[in-house]
């Protein structure tokens, strides 16, 4: 891991107002995997007081993208992704940390797991898995 | 389509913080289809000026829900579902159509297609299918 | 829709061995359209006497690369797809019939819807979705 | 892990006439974990002598619901999944291996890895990811 991925990775992250306009960062990076993390916040709730599923999907499509562009090193979209909800979220804060599972040259299969994080500790409230493609860059 | 069932889903829809403050609006309800636009502005997109995969993820999860609530007859949740992103979306507004596609007692899998409309009319950038099922209640 | 692409499609059909092992047949193929067939018979069963999920499964899989292969005008594989089964499959005969939703120079988003078919008609069983990709030639 | 739950399992299993005309075995069954192998041949592949998707898929489809079974404690279903295929799959073996990663009453949200397995050891081809339910028993 380069620190010039590092700050690569991070710079795109920060260039992206809706993540600033959650309140998200990027909290780890490395070669293939990322984490993200929201505070949780009235904003982001659905209609009974748990994080809105589209949050979670956010930060799903996220923590793909950044661990399938780490690993194919540079800049890349989520092509696809499927995620499976398993608990309601509540708590403090949410993560999610993806990793690429396999690395072809233009593309990563990564997976997801995302977690709520309260006075019990964390729990794993959705997990995902979806397609990260390089982005071809015009000379 | 009763009466009822439409202001079940408005006022649902209207108790979302997250729907709000991404300034979504339930434009459309039906017997199981309901449409969601949001109006694309800065704060929505990512780091190249697309809007960001995140809120294509929430019109498409939010859909999938109401679509499948308003099949089922009252309260639902998005279990799961896949999304292809199949264009960068660019544009005024986002629109997510979604309709249920088989109904069962407890489930219903819907099926969305969301669209960037621009001056050139709509473009298709992502499709969506899932799984909402019934909340039960507790008497 | 050419001949040529027609008669290239039925060859690659009958050149795999597994859809013979099964039975099926390419019934239709259109410009990113594709039928297929399978007769209902014991070996295709699981242990209630429904049609084993692999067996929709290995139908929504081919009848969706055909389609988006026809859709790409030559050869094409599924990168990957998600489906939903509906209903258990009972009946004489399961029908495949994938259409492609949107064609990019590489790749075709598919969807793809299954029935069975008996005596009182078609019956949806699964729905699916997924991303075919072009097959790049070596010269 | 019960010996009843293994026999159980083991019992549905060989009950499966599609698993038995593939060549299928259920090698491994934990709780909430199963793992089925099925012998390459040339029946089981398609045009390019690559073992087709269709048998994939129905490995994914039949671990995921095994393993799934298997933590639910009882006969289950694969309601949805989702499969990566992510490298073509040579060998003389393919095995999936399932497991449960979240599990409540009704229903089981569940991976798989498959590999190819040939001289070179064991390569992995396909992930997948769904949701597998209890079958509810008529008294």
């Amino acid at each position: 891991m380069t620190t010039d991925l590092t700050t690569f990775a991070r710079g795109i992250f920060d260039a992206q107002p809706f993540s600033g306009f959650l309140g998200a960062e990027l909290t780890e990076v490395g070669e293939g995997s990322a984490e993200i993390r929201v505070g949780n916040r009235k904003e982001l709730q659905q209609q009974h007081g748990f994080i809105h599923g589209g949050v979670i999907s956010y930060l799903a499509d996220n923590s793909l993208t950044f661990a399938g562009g780490l690993a194919l090193g540079g800049d890349a979209l989520t092509a696809e992704y499927k995620i499976n909800y398993v608990k309601p979220a509540l708590g403090d804060t949410i993560i999610a940390r993806a990793k690429a599972v396999v690395t072809t040259r233009r593309q990563a299969v990564c997976t997801c797991s995302i977690f709520a994080v309260g006075d019990d500790g964390e729990k794993l409230v959705a997990v995902a898995q979806g397609t990260i493609v390089a982005v071809e860059r015009s000379s």
